[in-house]
């Protein structure tokens, strides 16, 4: 990497970002707008049909370059948003021309010559990355993660138990577009009090096994061994990645659920060591990119429509299991397309700039 | 009570429906309408103001007559549908005209002189009834307690760790209403990216302490002690006293999401017995008033869209814990209204009439 003043004058590293014209990328533009200014160039590489379009990112108006070899000629960090396939081909492409690869995908997660970072709970771990790729979680595993990472470094931790509530836009457009269409189709209707109404109403299900309308469906992702799913597969297998510890007990059940964006869990964490609520909120109050909202008498806990648009993971609705002294009940919430997704990518690529540049 | 036969000729026991105009009472008076009839009168009660409505039972009109001592004069059996306060005051008074009370409020369920009964669970419980109540349980503690009754039986429970996604119906009329009218407001926008622009644009909340349409909301019913709702306490208390496990370890979070009627639960449930997901299998199969729907490959599992309307518990997703060999996890869903409410109060007293016309 050049580092940031050599070569090229005062000018910081250059930055891809693979995918920007796709919903995460959308996203990415406008955090890299917001956050403070690190980059020289900012270089938009989406697929060759949206090469020539125009985006505005950092207030300016940049066209669009075709995904290509070429497209990563003195790129320092590229930020993937892609799918699997597509980083799985052209992620180690860039590594190769010399940008460390910060990759959103499934591909490379659990590949251990690829650490898996969330820059609050393991910043560390960037520094080793053999194969110049570093890749970001699934956006369910970062919707708590920083939460459960600041808990587990005080109290221990020893088991996961959760629940989820995903929103649509984890399947991108086509979810949310799905979702919109057949709550169009059900508006002003008294649908919902038989059997497979919804599902006659709503015809096309998109990108869902299921109606998502004014219903719940317990499948995301893709079916697994013994009836798991590649959803509950990640949260296991990535918090304890990236939380180091490769024993943890992670179970999750993920339930996609009529919102827009923004992922809920319920969490049943296990300690090493005994809890209390004031302990926990101490910690959660003092931990970076940890929003704690618990006053439930004040009507203060975290929901997807308050939360959307926002930066940290929101914590809410704390409480001591009454029967382990060692266990804590909570409610998260985190956008999944902001820290969930893109947030966490321009984090990573902040943090191996600074690096770089030390 | 007058045996079935005995003083009204060939006439069953007479039942009355108290609060019969009321979201649960209309649906009881369908399910009346479908199952074998075994009763002379139905008699339907309800509040002064719709004292003269008529109602369609058994395809007959019958005129709604108001509450007062006198409406339970040769009544054998009473349904109450109708909130804590008026049971609380009214169902004692049935018992002393005679009647044998079955109460869906939450007025009688922890007291011990109240058997608190599921039929296919604890049936034997309707017999000791010093009150002459019996008390209906919570519909969110219905929606799962049949399916884990019959794996109770097999494997013995040890702990149920559950995460509720609770139907709109729960909360009545208004909490129907409220979601239909903000969907209305929000079909055709864009909104649900923005924090608070779906609170601005719904206005008024009704029954909710945040918007229910295109969010999730983790509290239901109305603070306790130590940071937990009443409904998340209700599952706990309730689970134990129905399967007569006083020292179960039960842990809930109540979560509200915009679906008209059908709750629905993950279960994290461990058993003192090892378990596999066969055995699971084959005792849900076989267990009255359970229907299994686990083939995930397929696309099958419950959702509540598919399973409103009906009376079974539709049992999915069971998996067994990567962690620990005696432990399911579970996904399941039952319509509120039917086994969540008036189907169980109609069972029980059917209960009732049998063995007293034994």
């Amino acid at each position: 990497m050049t580092p940031a003043g050599a070569g090229g004058g005062d000018r910081g590293p250059t930055l891809a970002v693979v995918g920007a014209t796709g919903a995460v990328g959308t996203v990415l533009l406008s955090i890299l707008s917001e956050r403070k200014d690190i980059w020289g160039e900012i270089r938009l590489i989406a697929s060759p049909r949206s090469a020539g379009r125009k985006l505005t990112v950092r207030g300016e108006e940049v066209e669009v370059v075709a995904l290509g070899e070429a497209a990563f000629d003195g790129v320092d960090v590229a930020l993937f948003d892609v799918p699997d396939e597509v980083s799985a081909q052209w992620a180690p492409v860039a590594a190769a021309r010399g940008a460390v690869v910060v990759d959103n995908s499934g591909a490379f997660r659990m590949d251990p010559d690829v650490p898996l970072v969330v820059p609050e709970v393991n910043p560390h771990a960037v520094r080793n990355r053999p194969r110049s790729i570093i890749a970001n979680p699934n956006c369910t595993t970062l919707s708590m993660i920083v939460a459960m990472g600041a808990l587990h470094a005080e109290f221990g931790l020893g088991e996961l138990i959760v629940s989820s509530y995903q929103a649509v836009s984890g399947s991108g457009k086509e979810g949310v577009d799905t979702l919109r269409e057949q709550l169009g189709k059900l508006a002003g209707t008294e649908l919902g009090t038989q059997p497979g109404d919804i599902r006659r109403a709503v015809g096309d299900l998109g990108p869902y096994p299921a109606p998502i309308a004014l219903n719940v469906v317990p499948f995301a992702g893709s079916l697994k061994e013994d009836g798991w799913t590649s959803e509950e597969l990640k949260v296991r297998d990535e918090s304890r990645k990236i939380l180091g510890l490769p024993e943890l007990r992670v179970t999750a059940t993920c339930v996609r659920v009529p919102v827009v964006t923004t992922h809920s869990l319920t969490v049943h964490a296990r300690f090493e060591n005994e809890v209390t609520v004031a302990q926990a909120h101490e910690i959660l109050r003092a931990a970076p990119g940890v929003v704690l909202c618990d006053d439930p008498a004040a009507g203060d806990f975290p929901t997807p429509a308050d939360v959307v648009g926002t930066d940290p993971t929101w914590v809410g609705r704390v409480r001591r299991s009454m029967d382990d002294p060692c266990a804590l009940e909570l409610f998260v919430c985190g956008d999944n397309l902001r820290k969930g997704a893109a947030l966490n990518t321009a984090q990573i690529a902040e943090l191996v700039a600074a690096e770089s540049a030390a």
